[in-house]
């Protein structure tokens, strides 16, 4: 057994916890490149997003320069129910690997929402209280992204309207009866209360929705209803401020303890817990104060850095939405039916994008199968049940520290646990019962998305 | 706002999680009622007890006399992985209430079996690895204890043989993945494995099961398989000495900040959870140091405190394990099936039955729509979704809490949250759509039950 004088779970007292969010982009060389209008294909201005967006997030969409922002009083407050997340020693988990590799990983799925969603959704419905708004609209894959901001929308005395992919709102109740206990109204998608809904029903008869279609219904509202603002879990610029908290109180563990880590290991779908988890250390890196490994784990099945390419694509499917740059498979692609669990998105954050192009980090890409063997031989050592999104990482993490247990490098690997895997339990199933596949899209088929990408001067 | 001195959490350091359980029974001068041979209606001696419980566990069981057990190192080892729990100052629920009262909740939820079982699983789970056995079995009803017990055999390299009431093995797959996650080997109840379930099975064609037939067909299994053991959840005096660590901790969180309780309140089904959360407490008050109202609340379904009665009875429908002293309906009572959540057990430990006699505690019971109200506000306003069980006590720890804004007074409320909600999702929706009724026994249903106790001298 090794020496334990690092106490397992390392949590900042109260006060410790950051008092502002970090802005990686103010400390970039190369910005992370600018939404554009999708027909006039200039730059979005704040004034062409105002109908769409709240104001205050807008401008911290568009800010590349402010370095830090005061985290109000009223996130704050509400942080005060879920945070600081503990920095977890693996102990454990090393022993297993029998490694001399430290591995330590932030776990933030100890909340309601079960997952690190929750960091995002308090600041952007604060924010929408705050402009006088009535409510916020939002679609939800699995509800991971709506739980959390019902939660939030509760919290501030904020209408909250979800729609949730047709699909999941009917086999995957459990989490639409969370959002409902938040209060929140949860609408199958496509809905007819929309143009776009009722255009979808009319094609498609019986179609049990998309996550592209579901935006498209919630921008819809967002836009037609006075009062109302739509809001988005992941990719943006705004989003990855909000989730710099899951770095700082990283880092903030880590110098407590007198580690310095070497190796910063996330799980990447849309980008917003990665960005968060990686913001201060790639500070360091950027401004030659410190230098980091930092990879990005992504699916085998939806592998927009590792096969996709750089360039400007649409958000959303139904291209309404700005066009943004950035690592894509194209805004068609939908990963195979078989793959399990969140991290489905065909691009990756602008930021992370440019980061990746600048070589700043890395990226590998991890099989589904080989995912779930890694989450349930960390489920049975160290206790936590984790997501599927989330294990990505802890595979990732593991072949770093077998690695070290190869060469005999005692590094210090800190990887982000971004949630819990009980709302997952049907893939659980499908992986016990071995009816789990690898399906890994062809050259073929990603150049056949990659030839309809829009072309932008 | 209330002036915010103390923390929302307040974790203990992990050197001061208490290193022995404590036994209230060594200061009960009334001690609970021995456990009978069914046959002989003599008390059970430790080697009568010996091919169902593992030796260690019985020792503890027996004892009567010992005021603190060391917790082994292996034992203190697992609990690192999610002890301390937080004790948390319920702010946002105090200013919901505009209550004088502080409230404060000790939250057991924060591990993957989702509530406080897991204390005794570990050890349990432990001490049959130290008499060398090779596994042991348990019944479940809707898996939460299952889910704690697979987690610790795990850990520990025991096998484990979990049956499962067959309506929740089906209708509720989740809780099974899990246990399955963990290695554990979940039978539906009936199962053809065993005498008695192959009995029931012939007589019952397409029977649903029950927990009486589970812990027959676990017991049975237990007793006939060489190197195992039969393994319970709750009722038992090891049990509540190895849920003592809830209470232990609370109270060391309580003298860390400087604060006294004036009123301790938990759920109450078989008494695990509230013996562990109140031991502490009411030691001081069997020694004379202190007072403190203490405040058992169970189900208005199932009212074993309330309206049941103390006498012998037997602790399972299959009438095969020793009779127990208890507040209790009669082992035939099942609650309606419109009873959600747990805290289903027709008797209430010996030694809280011992203790309400004697008049050191109260009970009250609550109705399950309003204790779902409960459940809901304080979901929205803690940001912890709780279970049914848990809610028991939320909802008669805002009754007090309400109780001081009338009168002004600023009491100190101490209640048990002993779990999370994330697997009784069918109940909250039952709740939203306003299915769930409160059906509660008749007097002449009551009385129909207890006529059937066993007549012992």
């Amino acid at each position: 057994m090794k020496d334990r004088q690092i106490p397992y779970k390392t949590y900042l007292d109260f006060e410790e916890i950051p008092k502002q969010w970090y802005n990686l982009r103010a400390d970039m060389k190369n910005k992370p490149a600018p939404l554009l209008n999708p027909g006039t294909h200039q730059p979005m201005k704040a004034e062409e997003l105002a109908p769409v967006f709240c104001e205050e997030l807008i401008a911290q969409e568009l800010d590349n320069d402010t370095p830090y922002f005061d985290i109000p009083d009223e996130i704050y407050n509400f942080y005060q129910m879920f945070r600081p997340s503990p920095l977890v020693r693996a102990y454990f988990l090393e022993e297993k690997l029998g490694t001399p590799a430290k591995i330590y990983y932030k776990f933030e799925g100890n909340n309601t929402s079960g997952s690190h969603k929750l960091n995002s959704a308090v600041a952007q419905a604060y924010y929408a209280k705050k402009q006088g708004l009535k409510g916020v609209t939002t679609e939800t894959g699995a509800g991971q992204w709506g739980t959390a901001l019902s939660m939030a929308c509760s919290f501030f005395g904020l209408d909250c309207k979800v729609y949730m992919v047709k699909v999941s709102y009917e086999q995957k109740p459990f989490r639409r009866e969370v959002m409902r206990t938040y209060g929140a109204s949860v609408v199958p998608s496509p809905s007819n209360d929309t143009n776009i809904g009722r255009k979808i029903n009319a094609e498609h008869p019986g179609t049990t929705g998309s996550l592209g279609c579901a935006i498209s219904e919630a921008v819809e509202v967002a836009t037609s209803t006075p009062g109302y603002r739509y809001v988005l879990g992941s990719v943006l610029n705004q989003v990855l401020l909000h989730q710099s908290i899951i770095g700082l109180e990283t880092k903030a563990a880590l110098d407590k303890l007198g580690e310095k880590a070497d190796i910063i290991i996330g799980c990447a779908g849309g980008g917003s817990n990665l960005g968060g988890l990686i913001a201060p250390f790639m500070g360091e890196k950027l401004r030659g104060e410190a230098d980091y490994r930092i990879i990005a784990v992504e699916p085998a099945s939806c592998p927009s850095l590792t096969r996709g390419v750089y360039a400007y694509d649409f958000c959303d499917t139904g291209m309404v939405c700005p066009l943004a740059k950035m690592y894509t498979l194209g805004s068609d692609f939908i990963p195979a039916p078989n793959h399990a669990g969140g991290l489905r998105y065909h691009g990756m954050s602008s930021i992370l994008s440019q980061l990746y192009d600048d070589g700043l980090m890395e990226a590998v890409s991890a099989k589904q199968t080989d995912v779930f063997d890694a989450a349930e031989m960390f489920a049975r050592v160290e206790g936590i049940l984790p997501a599927p999104e989330s294990s990505h990482a802890i595979k990732a993490a593991i072949d770093e520290a077998l690695k070290c247990k190869e060469t005999g490098e005692e590094k210090t690997i800190v990887f982000g646990l971004t949630g819990t895997g009980y709302f997952d339990m049907v893939a659980y199933e499908k992986y016990h019962d071995g009816k789990m596949d690898d399906y890994i899209p062809t050259d073929e088929e990603l150049a056949a998305y990659r030839a309809k990408l829009p072309k932008i001067d």
